[in-house]
């Protein structure tokens, strides 16, 4: 997503180019170029598919519009292990319209994990909850912090589902390094992600993440307690920001490699 | 805040006319029309002032501009004592520039409350922390969940420290329930405010309150946790909305009453 305006085919390119080995897709771009075809393509390219972003908005009180959701994750499901990656993030879902009930949305999002985590072990695939920042929990995720989101994993076995940690939304959150220690050591740390928080943010909020360096978060730090907690998988870099976007993206993706290593690696 | 169109006599007739007896204040529109003239309107027009905002920002690390907050707040304890007002809401401040330490930030907004409570307590004024939105973290407000609030103000006697509740900052926050009762348990809820969450945010973030009974909080629920905790004091409405900055402040005064009981009351 750091370089959405990238094909997959040049991605794959730019990636051998900067001699990055591993990649976090989106659901998207594979759809649009064809699942068989990415399938193919990182494979030829010798690309390791970290995640799949994502699946979830499992919020909905409507039985269609929640039978729609829960067979799209299964898709989803099935999407990640043709692409070989054992991951799937979730992005949970926001309140329905005309609800006020954050704590119900919450419980929905488990009863659908429950339907969804004995399918996703059928496909070798593990389910990584990712809470958003609080000033996503209207409208994108009602799961605003890790202790949420463990509190939800916990309810299934580590290899069904774990979380999501990503330093844009849990970095002001005191309570996270804790809940990071506590997530290793039950084995449920399944992605961890970058992005920097930098100000102000744009209209909408969401396209305004910073890059590795320019924000406020002490990445470095925030690296270090995911390895202490145990955690030895990939490191994704999970940019949304218009003004990457508008560049070159060959060059953002050399240009955040560097960045990866003067900041975080 | 929610009338800052209306000049301080304006408000005052306002006021009156709606059947409003309490009103919460800010320095600036204070300072402009004069300290001691603010205190003889509200005086003649028989208006209690519940909260004086705001002190705060006292997260610097530069020695002169450290000294020139804590002066700063010291006079915001004295206008609160002349003003009648017996509550000064503090915001804590951001980061400063290039620092990436939350921790060190609050542990000095700390340090700052040691030096301001006493001084406080000699007016006859409490000092109110409030917990700003985590997406406020960076650039306004390291406190960012009313237990960090609670940690920070139980150094402190209640009647020198306590918190402001404003169902903006924490209705995401599913500790909150129990960090108000903490809170009114120990005496220290020394202010509650409602404004509504809507989306999308503005640019900046900061003036899209929703009103009364627009978003997705339920406040009439949190009017029960706060009562239930024990509070009996004012309830404020602080609204940051351009578009009710933009209408006619003696309609907008009087359709937030009608909301306020339609919604809260």
């Amino acid at each position: 997503m750091t370089v959405r305006q990238l094909s997959l085919p040049e991605l794959a390119d730019s990636c051998a180019e900067s001699g990055i080995g591993k990649v976090g897709l989106w659901r998207e771009p594979v759809r649009a170029y064809g699942l068989r075809e990415t399938a193919a393509l990182v494979r030829s390219a010798g690309l390791e598919v970290t995640t799949l972003c994502r699946g979830g908005f499992l919020t909905a009180t409507d039985p269609g519009e929640r039978a729609a959701a829960l067979a799209d994750n299964r898709r989803a499901v099935e999407e990640a292990a043709a692409l070989g990656t054992d991951t799937l993030v979730l992005v949970s879902g926001g309140l329905p319209p005309g609800s006020k009930d954050l704590r119900a949305a919450r419980e929905r999002v488990a009863d659908a994990l429950a339907e969804l985590a004995p399918c996703a072990e059928e496909h070798g695939v593990r389910l990584a909850v990712e809470p958003l920042h609080p000033m996503f929990a209207a409208d994108r995720c009602v799961v605003s912090t890790l202790a949420q989101a463990l509190d939800l994993a916990e309810r299934f076995p580590a290899h069904q589902v774990g979380v999501a940690v990503d330093t844009y939304h849990v970095w002001w959150d005191d309570q996270a390094p804790a809940q990071i220690a506590r997530a290793g050591a039950q084995g449920r740390i399944h992605a961890f992600q970058l992005a920097d928080w930098t100000t102000p943010l744009p209209a909408g909020v969401l396209n305004g993440r910073g890059r590795l360096g320019d924000g406020s978060i002490d990445l470095r730090e925030w690296c270090g307690r995911v390895a202490a907690a145990g955690y030895t998988g990939p490191v994704e870099v999970e940019i949304f920001n218009e003004d990457l976007w508008a560049r070159d993206g060959r060059e953002v993706l050399k240009e955040t490699a560097e960045r990866f290593l003067e900041h975080a690696g």
